[in-house]
């Protein structure tokens, strides 16, 4: 069907396409399907009584201030409590610092529509998360990535790259997505300290920064960038721009995120965000304040470690058992997702198809590289699967490795699968 | 102070200023403000209690659901309810036609990321809803703008402009923002016949067509668009996009909107809104279904009715009894604003700031007239207030004019004074 509309689209979404993980998630609703594909939380973790006493609450003592519209920064109780949180990580915020978002997708958007003019050149790692690059394809961003291994992003790779003259660095230092991986702290310091030298700004986006199940917290790149600026007044100040959100720990159905970031930038910021949807959803900003305040958030965020850090290693040892030597996996240290490399000559779509009739669901890992203008011939992430390991209950996590692990074995080149058999897989 | 972000905001954020409205609400929560300034429903008709039985139940019953993640396109069960809402105002929609979106503030950013490059034009009413002057600006727009009067866009002013091309028409055909004045129907059909002659397809933004309190419900643009595909299979079909929003209806602060469109729009719509936030809210959409159902809006639809024109009539009479003669202003038939043209020679912003030192709000009219680039040199709106009359109370309306009155009073030239006394004013 052909209307006055359909020939009138902007230039700016010639290269939009509907989410291989969009279209994922309704087919991994088919019943019996075991899906390790979306970011889901864990349902059986939401605090779903604290939410019924919190929406009473605030209905029957401030039922029109809820219902209202309010102000596009966000409600100022949620923002002070935002920021009290955070101190508690190293992050000094006031609420004056702190944008609430409709999730953190929202703050990428209004990243990129602040910054990015079409051929604008955005450095990301390789793999990096995929709603970024949706969020930034739209304004016209071109990427220059840095190849990650089990400390995140190869600082030694950095320097070259950033001569190019990136708008600013979009970086996920802990339990990366779709890596599981964790960014050193020595590389923290290497990295806070390049983007100063080359006055180079950095995106730090941080959603799961608070699931850690082993080791110890290591500090933001915010944090570090703020103690430059004591040691050496020398330096640019205010050089990290720090993304987080409830949705990892209270619940992803509120779309609650924020971005914390000096007074100007958020002002800027609140101005596109009043363009984009007025405020977010005041209702669900004054229910989750209930929820979350007196240490709940705290408690719960413990309850969720807890059960997560099961999963994964339910996980771990499933992988461990069912998957022959050849394929190899992550160790994630938090977060929700673990990352796979299949042996080289396997292709991963067929590979992905042979796994939905097994029905297990993973994501192939080319959804989460950036198509890097120079580099357009390799397809690094044709060996991977992303895996999320926080949905699915263990027996079920236990089950659906087993089938992906026959799926996987289906392609196997036949020189590989006679080695695996005398050890026992 | 300066950071290593401040010197690298993208072009397109030039224009982009916080809005007069949005500093406004900060002054006019003063204590001792009577605010005619903001768009805010009444919070008493808030349905409180409703809402409570609805997040009960939803928590209750559909917990896990209504937490998580959902589709971007919205939740079906809302999408439906929309659809068959629609349909007894002659709207023929599917589910599939329905894009749920963060208020409609989310459909004109939307649609404008869509279809706007820089430099295309849209056309406007003047005045016209500063919402979507902010959301358009920031894709680069620029305006044509057409007059309204009593009878809404003067359709006959329309064809030449049309000739200049604009990428599409922004309208509000019904109790127009910020005028309160309503599209005729021999103009709605004009104007459709236009759009058709011309290809210029048309963006509706119906927010209030519900809150009728006088005279007959009038087909909206997109039921008179399917109706010239049916009688001419000549005509472009789905011409129109119609927006509309639970903000008016049930409650502002769930940021519920919705677009209306063929389905491959709103596939591209979706994918827009994706990489903008993902989705809406789940869980207010599964509030929203459970407190819009088994025909409870169309119930408090008709409360709203009756609370607003009783304070719509106190307006209309407060102003007819403070108001000099040579002030005028429009008799909207529903809606939330009225719109008072003061003599020539006040200074609307003089005028706003005795209104202030009164106790008394209101939005000065030069904030609702785009700039037309051939156009600069007038300030249409600076004899023009936006009065809203749904949010105060009957007995603050009445002193709340009264007050405008004295501080309008002290401007008037010294000419226009006499002449009222007589009168009794």
């Amino acid at each position: 069907m052909s209307t006055a509309w359909t020939s009138r689209y902007a230039l700016r979404t010639k290269g939009v396409t509907s989410s291989q993980i969009r279209e994922l998630l309704k087919v991994t609703q088919r019943p019996g399907m075991i899906s390790f594909a979306g970011g889901l939380p864990a349902p059986d973790v939401f605090p779903t009584e604290r939410f019924q006493e919190a929406c009473h609450k605030v209905l029957a003592e401030q039922g029109s201030a809820a219902l209202q519209y309010g102000e596009t920064e966000g409600y100022r109780p949620l923002r002070e409590l935002i920021a009290n949180n955070m101190a508690r990580y190293g992050i000094k915020a006031q609420a004056e610092n702190v944008l609430i978002t409709s999730g953190s997708q929202q703050a990428l958007d209004l990243i990129g529509k602040l910054f990015i003019n079409a051929g604008d050149r955005v450095l990301l790692e390789a793999p990096t998360y995929l709603g970024a690059l949706q969020a930034f394809n739209v304004y016209g961003a071109e990427y220059v990535s840095v190849p990650i291994d089990e400390d995140g992003l190869q600082t030694e790779q950095l320097e070259k790259r950033l001569r190019s003259g990136p708008k600013f660095m979009y970086i996920l230092p802990n339990f990366q997505n779709p890596a599981g991986t964790t960014l050193s702290e020595g590389r923290r310091h290497e990295l806070v300290l390049l983007a100063d030298k080359y006055g180079i700004p950095i995106v730090e986006d941080d959603p799961y920064g608070q699931l850690r199940y082993e080791g110890e917290h290591l500090p933001p790149l915010v944090v570090l960038d703020r103690e430059n600026l004591r040691r050496d007044a020398g330096y640019s100040i205010g050089n990290v721009i720090y993304l987080s959100t409830f949705s990892k720990t209270l619940a992803p159905g509120l779309r609650l995120g924020w971005i914390v970031a000096p007074p100007e930038i958020i002002t800027k910021l609140a101005q596109l965000k009043q363009g984009a949807d007025l405020h977010t959803s005041t209702f669900t900003q004054f229910v989750a304040y209930e929820v979350a305040r007196d240490g709940f958030l705290d408690k719960h965020v413990k309850l969720i470690r807890k059960v997560y850090s099961e999963r994964r290693d339910v996980m771990l040892e499933a992988l461990q058992e069912f998957f022959p030597p050849t394929v190899t996996w992550t160790h994630p240290q938090g977060g929700l997702f673990l990352w796979v490399t299949l042996p080289r000559g396997l292709d991963i779509q067929t590979v992905f198809r042979s796994a939905l009739e097994q029905n297990v669901a993973f994501v192939p890992g080319d959804s989460f590289y950036a198509n890097d203008s120079r580099d357009n011939n390799t397809c690094e992430g044709c060996r991977h699967m992303r895996l999320n390991f926080s949905n699915a209950a263990p027996d079920k996590i236990r089950e659906g490795i087993r089938r992906l692990a026959a799926a996987v074995k289906n392609h196997l080149p036949a020189t590989t699968l006679p080695s695996e058999l005398p050890l026992g897989v």
